[in-house]
Protein backbone atom coordinates (compact mmCIF):
# COMPACT_ATOMS: atom_id res chain seq x y z
CA UNK A 1 0.00 0.00 0.00
CA UNK A 2 1.55 3.38 -1.35
CA UNK A 3 1.43 6.53 1.52
CA UNK A 4 -1.06 8.00 -1.49
CA UNK A 5 -3.40 5.24 -0.89
CA UNK A 6 -3.08 5.38 2.67
CA UNK A 7 -3.85 9.32 2.95
CA UNK A 8 -6.73 8.44 0.59
CA UNK A 9 -7.94 5.91 3.50
CA UNK A 10 -7.28 8.39 5.66
CA UNK A 11 -9.50 11.06 4.50
CA UNK A 12 -12.70 8.24 3.79
CA UNK A 13 -12.05 7.24 7.35
CA UNK A 14 -11.67 11.11 9.02
CA UNK A 15 -14.76 11.79 7.27
CA UNK A 16 -16.11 14.98 8.51
CA UNK A 17 -17.75 15.40 12.19
CA UNK A 18 -20.07 17.89 13.46
CA UNK A 19 -18.46 18.89 17.21
CA UNK A 20 -21.26 19.33 19.98
CA UNK A 21 -19.66 22.75 20.53
CA UNK A 22 -18.02 25.28 18.66
CA UNK A 23 -17.03 24.29 15.14
CA UNK A 24 -14.09 22.59 12.84
CA UNK A 25 -13.81 25.20 10.08
CA UNK A 26 -11.44 23.61 7.84
CA UNK A 27 -9.97 19.81 9.02
CA UNK A 28 -8.06 17.42 6.68
CA UNK A 29 -6.57 18.92 2.94
CA UNK A 30 -5.08 22.39 3.87
CA UNK A 31 -1.69 23.56 5.59
CA UNK A 32 -3.38 23.89 8.69
CA UNK A 33 -7.00 22.71 10.18
CA UNK A 34 -8.81 25.68 11.65
CA UNK A 35 -10.98 25.26 14.47
CA UNK A 36 -13.52 27.41 16.62
CA UNK A 37 -13.70 26.43 19.69
CA UNK A 38 -17.06 27.83 21.56
CA UNK A 39 -16.94 30.97 23.06
CA UNK A 40 -16.37 30.92 27.05
CA UNK A 41 -14.03 28.18 26.73
CA UNK A 42 -10.56 27.39 26.98
CA UNK A 43 -8.66 25.28 25.00
CA UNK A 44 -7.00 22.06 26.32
CA UNK A 45 -4.08 20.39 24.55
CA UNK A 46 -2.34 17.27 25.14
CA UNK A 47 0.22 15.20 22.69
CA UNK A 48 1.80 11.49 23.36
CA UNK A 49 3.30 8.37 21.04
CA UNK A 50 3.40 5.11 21.06
CA UNK A 51 6.27 3.38 20.30
CA UNK A 52 6.40 -0.18 18.83
CA UNK A 53 9.06 -2.07 20.95
CA UNK A 54 8.22 -0.01 24.29
CA UNK A 55 4.59 0.79 24.17
CA UNK A 56 2.26 -2.17 22.99
CA UNK A 57 1.79 -1.29 19.46
CA UNK A 58 1.81 -4.01 16.92
CA UNK A 59 3.05 -7.09 18.82
CA UNK A 60 0.09 -8.48 21.27
CA UNK A 61 -2.24 -6.50 20.26
CA UNK A 62 -4.82 -6.06 17.23
CA UNK A 63 -4.36 -3.02 15.18
CA UNK A 64 -7.74 -2.17 16.17
CA UNK A 65 -6.80 -2.27 19.86
CA UNK A 66 -3.83 -0.19 19.42
CA UNK A 67 -5.67 2.62 17.11
CA UNK A 68 -8.47 3.13 19.90
CA UNK A 69 -5.35 2.77 22.46
CA UNK A 70 -3.46 5.59 21.15
CA UNK A 71 -6.50 8.26 20.94
CA UNK A 72 -7.69 6.67 24.53
CA UNK A 73 -5.03 7.63 26.38
CA UNK A 74 -5.17 11.31 24.55
CA UNK A 75 -8.53 11.51 25.81
CA UNK A 76 -7.89 10.08 29.39
CA UNK A 77 -5.73 13.71 29.65
CA UNK A 78 -8.31 15.76 28.60
CA UNK A 79 -10.59 13.87 31.02
CA UNK A 80 -8.20 14.44 33.56
CA UNK A 81 -8.62 18.36 32.58
CA UNK A 82 -12.41 17.61 32.96
CA UNK A 83 -12.59 19.13 29.81
CA UNK A 84 -14.31 17.58 26.37
CA UNK A 85 -12.46 16.79 23.45
CA UNK A 86 -12.97 17.81 19.96
CA UNK A 87 -9.95 17.40 17.11
CA UNK A 88 -7.35 15.00 17.07
CA UNK A 89 -3.90 14.86 14.87
CA UNK A 90 -1.94 12.08 13.76
CA UNK A 91 1.50 11.45 12.96
CA UNK A 92 2.73 8.08 11.88
CA UNK A 93 6.19 6.91 11.17
CA UNK A 94 5.73 3.04 9.90
CA UNK A 95 8.07 0.37 8.31
CA UNK A 96 5.12 -0.79 5.76
CA UNK A 97 1.89 -0.15 5.27
CA UNK A 98 0.37 -3.28 5.61
CA UNK A 99 -3.56 -5.09 7.07
CA UNK A 100 -2.24 -4.40 10.79
CA UNK A 101 -2.08 -0.36 9.87
CA UNK A 102 -5.17 -0.06 7.97
CA UNK A 103 -6.95 -2.11 11.39
CA UNK A 104 -4.73 0.71 13.19
CA UNK A 105 -6.37 3.78 11.28
CA UNK A 106 -9.94 1.94 11.41
CA UNK A 107 -9.45 1.71 15.46
CA UNK A 108 -8.40 5.13 15.95
CA UNK A 109 -11.34 6.40 13.58
CA UNK A 110 -14.04 4.43 15.02
CA UNK A 111 -12.65 6.00 18.74
CA UNK A 112 -12.95 8.98 17.48
CA UNK A 113 -16.46 8.71 16.23
CA UNK A 114 -17.24 7.24 19.44
CA UNK A 115 -16.57 10.08 21.14
CA UNK A 116 -17.26 13.07 18.78
CA UNK A 117 -13.62 14.11 18.29
CA UNK A 118 -13.01 15.38 14.68
CA UNK A 119 -10.11 14.10 12.68
CA UNK A 120 -8.43 16.93 11.80
CA UNK A 121 -4.85 16.06 9.91
CA UNK A 122 -1.79 14.73 10.55
CA UNK A 123 1.29 13.06 8.29
CA UNK A 124 2.59 9.19 7.46
CA UNK A 125 5.89 8.90 6.60
CA UNK A 126 8.18 6.01 6.21
CA UNK A 127 10.86 4.62 8.78
CA UNK A 128 13.44 1.79 8.81
CA UNK A 129 12.55 1.10 12.39
CA UNK A 130 10.42 0.78 14.50
CA UNK A 131 6.69 2.27 13.86
CA UNK A 132 6.13 5.39 16.06
CA UNK A 133 2.88 7.13 16.12
CA UNK A 134 2.39 10.52 18.02
CA UNK A 135 -1.57 12.24 18.74
CA UNK A 136 -2.26 15.37 19.38
CA UNK A 137 -6.09 15.74 21.34
CA UNK A 138 -7.41 19.49 21.55
CA UNK A 139 -10.40 20.24 23.96
CA UNK A 140 -12.05 22.49 25.38
CA UNK A 141 -13.40 23.53 28.65
CA UNK A 142 -15.40 26.34 30.33
CA UNK A 143 -13.59 29.01 31.25
CA UNK A 144 -11.57 28.69 34.67
CA UNK A 145 -12.97 25.48 35.27
CA UNK A 146 -9.68 22.96 34.04
CA UNK A 147 -8.96 20.81 36.92
CA UNK A 148 -5.19 21.35 37.46
CA UNK A 149 -2.51 18.98 39.37
CA UNK A 150 -1.54 21.92 41.32
CA UNK A 151 -5.02 22.78 43.71
CA UNK A 152 -4.53 19.89 46.23
CA UNK A 153 -4.27 21.57 49.81
CA UNK A 154 -3.60 20.00 53.46
CA UNK A 155 -6.70 18.13 54.15
CA UNK A 156 -7.92 17.15 51.57
CA UNK A 157 -8.98 13.93 50.84
CA UNK A 158 -7.80 12.02 48.06
CA UNK A 159 -10.02 9.49 45.68
CA UNK A 160 -9.19 7.14 42.70
CA UNK A 161 -12.26 5.77 39.89
CA UNK A 162 -12.83 2.36 39.04
CA UNK A 163 -10.04 -0.83 40.04
CA UNK A 164 -6.39 -0.08 39.95
CA UNK A 165 -3.50 -2.41 38.14
CA UNK A 166 -5.97 -4.21 35.87
CA UNK A 167 -4.14 -2.35 32.60
CA UNK A 168 -7.16 -3.34 30.58
CA UNK A 169 -6.33 -3.79 26.75
CA UNK A 170 -9.03 -1.48 25.98
CA UNK A 171 -9.41 2.38 28.05
CA UNK A 172 -12.19 3.70 28.89
CA UNK A 173 -11.36 7.45 29.16
CA UNK A 174 -13.19 8.86 32.62
CA UNK A 175 -14.74 12.23 30.47
CA UNK A 176 -17.63 11.65 32.51
CA UNK A 177 -16.05 11.56 35.76
CA UNK A 178 -13.78 14.46 34.90
CA UNK A 179 -16.89 16.84 34.02
CA UNK A 180 -18.67 15.88 36.58
CA UNK A 181 -15.55 17.02 38.92
CA UNK A 182 -15.38 20.24 37.29
CA UNK A 183 -16.29 22.73 40.30
CA UNK A 184 -16.19 19.87 42.99
CA UNK A 185 -12.18 18.55 42.86
CA UNK A 186 -9.02 20.45 44.40
CA UNK A 187 -7.06 18.64 41.61
CA UNK A 188 -7.02 15.84 39.28
CA UNK A 189 -4.47 13.75 37.28
CA UNK A 190 -5.21 10.77 35.12
CA UNK A 191 -3.33 7.41 36.15
CA UNK A 192 -1.33 6.63 33.47
CA UNK A 193 2.00 5.81 35.44
CA UNK A 194 0.81 3.98 38.07
CA UNK A 195 -0.70 5.66 41.70
CA UNK A 196 2.30 5.64 43.48
CA UNK A 197 4.20 7.78 40.58
CA UNK A 198 1.04 9.97 39.51
CA UNK A 199 0.65 10.65 43.40
CA UNK A 200 3.72 12.15 43.44
CA UNK A 201 3.02 14.26 39.90
CA UNK A 202 0.04 15.49 41.53
CA UNK A 203 2.09 16.23 45.19
CA UNK A 204 4.86 18.14 43.78
CA UNK A 205 2.95 20.43 41.61
CA UNK A 206 0.96 21.22 44.55
CA UNK A 207 3.14 21.29 46.86
CA UNK A 208 2.24 19.37 49.44
CA UNK A 209 2.47 15.61 50.62
CA UNK A 210 0.10 12.44 51.14
CA UNK A 211 -0.79 9.45 53.15
CA UNK A 212 -2.39 6.58 51.53
CA UNK A 213 -3.84 3.43 52.97
CA UNK A 214 -3.30 -0.22 51.06
CA UNK A 215 -6.16 -1.44 52.63
CA UNK A 216 -8.68 1.18 50.99
CA UNK A 217 -6.99 1.11 47.98
CA UNK A 218 -9.52 -0.26 44.98
CA UNK A 219 -6.91 -3.52 43.38
CA UNK A 220 -7.88 -5.49 40.53
CA UNK A 221 -5.34 -7.52 41.30
CA UNK A 222 -2.16 -7.49 43.13
CA UNK A 223 -1.33 -4.47 45.64
CA UNK A 224 1.96 -4.04 43.63
CA UNK A 225 0.07 -3.47 40.43
CA UNK A 226 -1.99 -1.18 41.64
CA UNK A 227 0.62 1.00 42.67
CA UNK A 228 3.14 0.82 39.77
CA UNK A 229 1.50 -1.40 36.65
CA UNK A 230 0.71 1.90 34.99
CA UNK A 231 -1.89 2.02 32.21
CA UNK A 232 -4.83 2.14 34.14
CA UNK A 233 -6.43 5.40 33.09
CA UNK A 234 -8.82 5.95 35.71
CA UNK A 235 -8.36 9.40 37.67
CA UNK A 236 -6.86 10.09 40.89
CA UNK A 237 -8.36 13.36 42.46
CA UNK A 238 -8.46 15.32 45.59
CA UNK A 239 -11.43 17.54 47.31
CA UNK A 240 -13.57 17.75 50.58
CA UNK A 241 -15.51 14.98 49.51
CA UNK A 242 -16.76 12.97 46.53
CA UNK A 243 -20.11 10.46 46.39
CA UNK A 244 -19.15 6.86 45.79
CA UNK A 245 -20.24 6.88 42.28
CA UNK A 246 -19.50 9.76 39.48
CA UNK A 247 -21.43 9.57 36.47
CA UNK A 248 -21.52 6.04 36.74
CA UNK A 249 -17.77 5.38 38.14
CA UNK A 250 -16.70 3.72 41.56
CA UNK A 251 -14.61 6.36 43.81
CA UNK A 252 -13.27 5.30 46.46
CA UNK A 253 -11.30 7.44 49.25
CA UNK A 254 -7.75 6.26 49.94
CA UNK A 255 -6.68 8.65 52.14
CA UNK A 256 -5.67 12.67 52.76
CA UNK A 257 -3.42 15.32 51.90
CA UNK A 258 -0.64 16.90 53.99
CA UNK A 259 1.81 19.12 54.48
CA UNK A 260 5.27 18.96 53.47
CA UNK A 261 6.35 16.89 50.44
CA UNK A 262 6.26 13.09 50.65
CA UNK A 263 4.33 10.64 50.38
CA UNK A 264 3.58 7.88 52.73
CA UNK A 265 1.93 4.06 52.32
CA UNK A 266 1.12 2.84 55.89
CA UNK A 267 3.58 4.39 57.51
CA UNK A 268 6.36 4.28 55.10
CA UNK A 269 7.49 6.22 52.25
CA UNK A 270 5.91 5.40 49.14
CA UNK A 271 8.51 5.50 46.00
CA UNK A 272 7.42 6.47 42.24
CA UNK A 273 8.20 3.51 40.42
CA UNK A 274 6.18 3.91 37.38
CA UNK A 275 6.91 5.55 34.22
CA UNK A 276 8.50 9.05 33.77
CA UNK A 277 8.20 10.20 29.82
CA UNK A 278 5.74 13.49 29.71
CA UNK A 279 6.99 17.00 30.39
CA UNK B 1 21.92 11.16 30.39
CA UNK B 2 18.20 9.65 31.52
CA UNK B 3 15.20 10.84 30.24
CA UNK B 4 14.66 12.45 33.64
CA UNK B 5 17.75 14.74 33.07
CA UNK B 6 16.57 15.67 29.46
CA UNK B 7 12.84 16.34 30.70
CA UNK B 8 14.54 19.13 33.10
CA UNK B 9 16.67 20.24 30.31
CA UNK B 10 13.60 20.85 28.06
CA UNK B 11 11.89 22.45 31.25
CA UNK B 12 14.36 24.58 31.69
CA UNK B 13 14.33 25.45 27.68
CA UNK B 14 11.29 26.14 27.61
CA UNK B 15 10.84 28.74 30.29
CA UNK B 16 7.68 31.05 30.25
CA UNK B 17 6.76 32.50 26.58
CA UNK B 18 4.16 35.80 27.25
CA UNK B 19 2.21 35.67 24.01
CA UNK B 20 1.75 38.92 21.94
CA UNK B 21 -1.72 38.33 22.19
CA UNK B 22 -4.14 35.65 24.25
CA UNK B 23 -3.17 34.00 27.21
CA UNK B 24 -0.85 30.18 27.81
CA UNK B 25 -2.49 29.41 30.92
CA UNK B 26 -0.98 26.55 31.83
CA UNK B 27 2.12 24.78 30.00
CA UNK B 28 4.35 21.98 30.65
CA UNK B 29 3.95 19.80 33.75
CA UNK B 30 -0.14 18.89 33.83
CA UNK B 31 -2.01 16.47 32.05
CA UNK B 32 -2.77 19.09 29.03
CA UNK B 33 -1.92 22.80 28.04
CA UNK B 34 -3.92 25.37 28.58
CA UNK B 35 -4.38 28.14 26.30
CA UNK B 36 -7.02 31.01 26.44
CA UNK B 37 -6.99 32.53 22.40
CA UNK B 38 -7.46 36.17 21.65
CA UNK B 39 -10.95 37.33 21.56
CA UNK B 40 -12.19 37.02 17.67
CA UNK B 41 -9.60 34.74 16.44
CA UNK B 42 -9.73 31.59 15.06
CA UNK B 43 -7.68 28.32 16.02
CA UNK B 44 -4.88 27.07 13.77
CA UNK B 45 -3.50 23.66 14.24
CA UNK B 46 -0.44 21.57 11.96
CA UNK B 47 1.53 18.27 13.22
CA UNK B 48 4.80 17.29 11.05
CA UNK B 49 7.42 14.51 11.43
CA UNK B 50 10.74 14.52 10.98
CA UNK B 51 12.28 10.94 10.66
CA UNK B 52 16.04 10.03 10.55
CA UNK B 53 17.56 8.66 7.05
CA UNK B 54 14.20 9.81 5.95
CA UNK B 55 14.41 13.76 6.47
CA UNK B 56 17.97 15.16 7.62
CA UNK B 57 17.52 14.48 10.83
CA UNK B 58 21.06 14.28 12.56
CA UNK B 59 23.09 13.05 9.58
CA UNK B 60 24.22 16.17 7.49
CA UNK B 61 22.60 18.64 9.76
CA UNK B 62 23.70 20.18 13.14
CA UNK B 63 21.68 19.24 15.75
CA UNK B 64 20.20 23.17 16.40
CA UNK B 65 19.62 23.58 12.70
CA UNK B 66 17.36 20.50 12.65
CA UNK B 67 15.83 21.54 15.90
CA UNK B 68 15.39 25.09 14.32
CA UNK B 69 14.38 23.00 11.01
CA UNK B 70 11.71 21.31 12.76
CA UNK B 71 9.95 24.31 14.24
CA UNK B 72 10.13 26.38 11.09
CA UNK B 73 8.52 23.77 8.81
CA UNK B 74 5.78 23.96 11.16
CA UNK B 75 5.54 27.79 12.01
CA UNK B 76 5.92 27.84 7.50
CA UNK B 77 1.80 26.00 7.53
CA UNK B 78 1.18 29.35 9.80
CA UNK B 79 2.28 31.78 7.76
CA UNK B 80 0.43 29.93 4.73
CA UNK B 81 -2.58 30.71 6.29
CA UNK B 82 -2.32 34.24 7.03
CA UNK B 83 -1.76 33.01 11.09
CA UNK B 84 0.16 34.03 14.04
CA UNK B 85 2.33 31.29 15.72
CA UNK B 86 1.25 30.95 19.36
CA UNK B 87 2.19 27.44 21.39
CA UNK B 88 4.24 24.44 20.26
CA UNK B 89 4.40 20.82 21.60
CA UNK B 90 7.00 18.22 20.67
CA UNK B 91 7.07 14.50 20.72
CA UNK B 92 10.68 13.08 20.65
CA UNK B 93 11.88 9.03 19.95
CA UNK B 94 15.16 9.12 20.32
CA UNK B 95 17.59 5.95 20.58
CA UNK B 96 19.72 8.10 22.80
CA UNK B 97 19.91 11.31 24.00
CA UNK B 98 23.60 12.72 23.34
CA UNK B 99 24.98 15.84 22.63
CA UNK B 100 23.27 15.73 19.19
CA UNK B 101 20.04 15.61 21.16
CA UNK B 102 20.56 18.06 23.16
CA UNK B 103 21.89 20.56 20.61
CA UNK B 104 18.45 19.59 18.80
CA UNK B 105 16.45 21.27 21.83
CA UNK B 106 18.58 24.07 22.49
CA UNK B 107 18.02 25.19 18.74
CA UNK B 108 14.49 24.21 18.30
CA UNK B 109 14.01 26.21 22.06
CA UNK B 110 15.72 28.99 20.46
CA UNK B 111 13.83 29.08 17.47
CA UNK B 112 10.61 29.32 19.63
CA UNK B 113 11.92 32.43 21.72
CA UNK B 114 13.22 34.04 18.91
CA UNK B 115 9.14 34.01 16.85
CA UNK B 116 7.23 34.57 20.62
CA UNK B 117 5.84 30.69 20.40
CA UNK B 118 5.35 29.30 23.35
CA UNK B 119 6.85 25.37 24.09
CA UNK B 120 3.80 24.03 26.18
CA UNK B 121 4.48 20.36 26.34
CA UNK B 122 5.47 17.17 24.56
CA UNK B 123 6.80 13.67 25.69
CA UNK B 124 10.06 11.83 25.18
CA UNK B 125 10.61 7.98 24.86
CA UNK B 126 13.05 5.68 24.00
CA UNK B 127 13.54 4.02 20.48
CA UNK B 128 15.44 1.56 19.22
CA UNK B 129 15.70 2.58 15.77
CA UNK B 130 15.88 6.06 14.05
CA UNK B 131 14.72 8.95 15.95
CA UNK B 132 11.21 10.39 14.93
CA UNK B 133 10.49 14.28 16.08
CA UNK B 134 6.57 15.06 15.81
CA UNK B 135 5.66 18.50 16.20
CA UNK B 136 2.14 20.42 16.70
CA UNK B 137 1.99 24.37 16.12
CA UNK B 138 -1.02 26.13 17.60
CA UNK B 139 -1.53 29.21 15.92
CA UNK B 140 -4.54 32.02 15.98
CA UNK B 141 -5.89 34.32 13.01
CA UNK B 142 -8.38 36.76 12.73
CA UNK B 143 -11.46 35.11 12.44
CA UNK B 144 -12.50 34.93 8.52
CA UNK B 145 -9.16 35.95 7.56
CA UNK B 146 -7.27 32.77 6.88
CA UNK B 147 -5.78 31.72 4.09
CA UNK B 148 -6.80 28.62 2.19
CA UNK B 149 -5.99 26.40 -0.62
CA UNK B 150 -9.75 26.44 -1.91
CA UNK B 151 -10.55 29.70 -3.06
CA UNK B 152 -8.54 30.36 -6.35
CA UNK B 153 -10.49 31.27 -9.20
CA UNK B 154 -10.08 31.75 -13.05
CA UNK B 155 -8.32 34.84 -13.58
CA UNK B 156 -6.38 35.22 -10.78
CA UNK B 157 -2.66 35.63 -11.10
CA UNK B 158 -0.08 33.27 -9.33
CA UNK B 159 2.84 34.59 -7.20
CA UNK B 160 5.64 33.00 -4.93
CA UNK B 161 7.85 34.97 -2.64
CA UNK B 162 11.87 34.76 -2.87
CA UNK B 163 13.49 32.31 -5.25
CA UNK B 164 12.84 28.32 -5.29
CA UNK B 165 14.99 25.18 -5.27
CA UNK B 166 17.70 26.42 -3.16
CA UNK B 167 16.98 24.11 0.09
CA UNK B 168 17.88 26.61 2.39
CA UNK B 169 19.99 25.17 5.87
CA UNK B 170 17.89 27.77 7.77
CA UNK B 171 13.93 28.14 6.69
CA UNK B 172 12.59 31.88 7.20
CA UNK B 173 9.09 31.02 7.85
CA UNK B 174 7.31 33.92 5.66
CA UNK B 175 5.11 34.77 8.30
CA UNK B 176 4.99 38.87 7.83
CA UNK B 177 4.26 37.83 3.67
CA UNK B 178 1.36 35.38 5.37
CA UNK B 179 0.08 38.56 7.68
CA UNK B 180 0.07 40.87 4.87
CA UNK B 181 -1.85 38.53 2.39
CA UNK B 182 -4.53 38.52 4.64
CA UNK B 183 -7.16 40.43 2.75
CA UNK B 184 -5.28 40.31 -0.53
CA UNK B 185 -4.49 36.74 -1.66
CA UNK B 186 -7.44 34.34 -2.81
CA UNK B 187 -5.63 31.30 -2.27
CA UNK B 188 -2.58 30.25 -0.41
CA UNK B 189 0.05 27.42 0.62
CA UNK B 190 3.43 27.18 1.53
CA UNK B 191 6.20 25.59 -1.31
CA UNK B 192 7.40 22.77 1.12
CA UNK B 193 6.89 19.68 -1.52
CA UNK B 194 7.67 21.27 -4.71
CA UNK B 195 6.22 24.08 -7.03
CA UNK B 196 5.20 21.29 -9.25
CA UNK B 197 3.35 19.72 -6.33
CA UNK B 198 1.79 22.04 -4.25
CA UNK B 199 0.74 24.11 -7.18
CA UNK B 200 -1.26 20.77 -7.55
CA UNK B 201 -2.36 20.82 -4.47
CA UNK B 202 -4.10 24.40 -4.64
CA UNK B 203 -5.18 23.87 -8.04
CA UNK B 204 -7.17 20.72 -6.57
CA UNK B 205 -8.43 22.45 -3.40
CA UNK B 206 -9.39 25.07 -5.53
CA UNK B 207 -11.14 23.61 -8.51
CA UNK B 208 -9.02 25.10 -11.05
CA UNK B 209 -6.39 24.59 -13.34
CA UNK B 210 -2.73 26.87 -13.67
CA UNK B 211 -1.10 28.05 -16.37
CA UNK B 212 2.82 29.16 -15.40
CA UNK B 213 5.84 30.41 -17.37
CA UNK B 214 9.18 28.79 -16.77
CA UNK B 215 11.40 32.19 -17.61
CA UNK B 216 9.20 34.02 -15.25
CA UNK B 217 9.64 31.15 -11.97
CA UNK B 218 12.81 33.19 -9.90
CA UNK B 219 14.91 29.69 -9.84
CA UNK B 220 17.62 30.30 -6.68
CA UNK B 221 19.44 27.32 -9.03
CA UNK B 222 18.11 25.12 -12.00
CA UNK B 223 14.11 24.76 -13.20
CA UNK B 224 14.13 21.40 -12.40
CA UNK B 225 15.30 22.45 -8.58
CA UNK B 226 12.77 25.09 -8.42
CA UNK B 227 9.79 22.77 -10.03
CA UNK B 228 10.74 19.54 -8.12
CA UNK B 229 13.27 19.96 -5.44
CA UNK B 230 11.00 20.71 -2.12
CA UNK B 231 11.63 22.44 1.26
CA UNK B 232 11.62 26.07 -0.35
CA UNK B 233 9.55 27.38 2.42
CA UNK B 234 8.32 29.98 0.73
CA UNK B 235 4.75 30.88 0.08
CA UNK B 236 2.59 30.29 -3.60
CA UNK B 237 -0.58 32.40 -3.74
CA UNK B 238 -3.01 34.08 -6.21
CA UNK B 239 -5.02 36.92 -6.41
CA UNK B 240 -6.02 39.92 -8.60
CA UNK B 241 -2.39 41.44 -7.62
CA UNK B 242 0.65 41.73 -5.56
CA UNK B 243 3.28 43.87 -5.08
CA UNK B 244 6.91 43.18 -5.75
CA UNK B 245 7.85 43.00 -2.24
CA UNK B 246 5.49 42.10 0.40
CA UNK B 247 6.82 42.67 4.02
CA UNK B 248 10.35 43.16 2.68
CA UNK B 249 10.45 39.75 0.68
CA UNK B 250 10.69 39.59 -3.09
CA UNK B 251 7.20 38.48 -4.72
CA UNK B 252 7.15 37.06 -8.42
CA UNK B 253 4.08 36.59 -10.45
CA UNK B 254 4.64 33.33 -12.59
CA UNK B 255 1.42 32.55 -13.77
CA UNK B 256 -2.57 32.51 -13.81
CA UNK B 257 -4.83 30.45 -12.61
CA UNK B 258 -7.77 28.75 -15.31
CA UNK B 259 -10.93 27.07 -15.51
CA UNK B 260 -10.48 23.05 -15.93
CA UNK B 261 -7.94 20.94 -13.69
CA UNK B 262 -5.07 20.95 -15.61
CA UNK B 263 -1.90 22.41 -14.85
CA UNK B 264 0.50 23.71 -17.60
CA UNK B 265 4.30 24.80 -17.81
CA UNK B 266 5.19 26.47 -21.16
CA UNK B 267 2.20 25.08 -23.13
CA UNK B 268 3.29 21.67 -21.38
CA UNK B 269 1.77 19.26 -18.80
CA UNK B 270 3.22 19.93 -15.54
CA UNK B 271 3.38 16.89 -13.41
CA UNK B 272 3.50 16.52 -9.76
CA UNK B 273 7.17 15.28 -8.60
CA UNK B 274 7.19 16.37 -5.12
CA UNK B 275 6.98 15.40 -1.98
CA UNK B 276 3.37 13.75 -0.91
CA UNK B 277 2.74 12.95 3.14
CA UNK B 278 0.27 15.35 5.38
CA UNK B 279 -3.20 14.85 4.78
Amino acid sequence: MTETALIALIRRLAGRNRLATGRLDLGIGDDCAVWSPAPGRQVLVTTDQLIEGIHYIRRGTTGRQAGARLLGRGLSDIAAMGGDPRLVFLNLALPQADGWTTAFLRGFAAEARRFGVAWAGGDVSTVRGPAVASVTVLGEVPRGQALTRSGARPGDRIFVTGRLGAMPARITPRLGVGRALRNVATACIDLSDGLSTDLHHLCKESGVGAVIRAEAIPCAGTLDQALNRGEDYELLFTGARAPSRIAGVLATEIGVITKGHRVWLDGKPLRPSGWEHSF
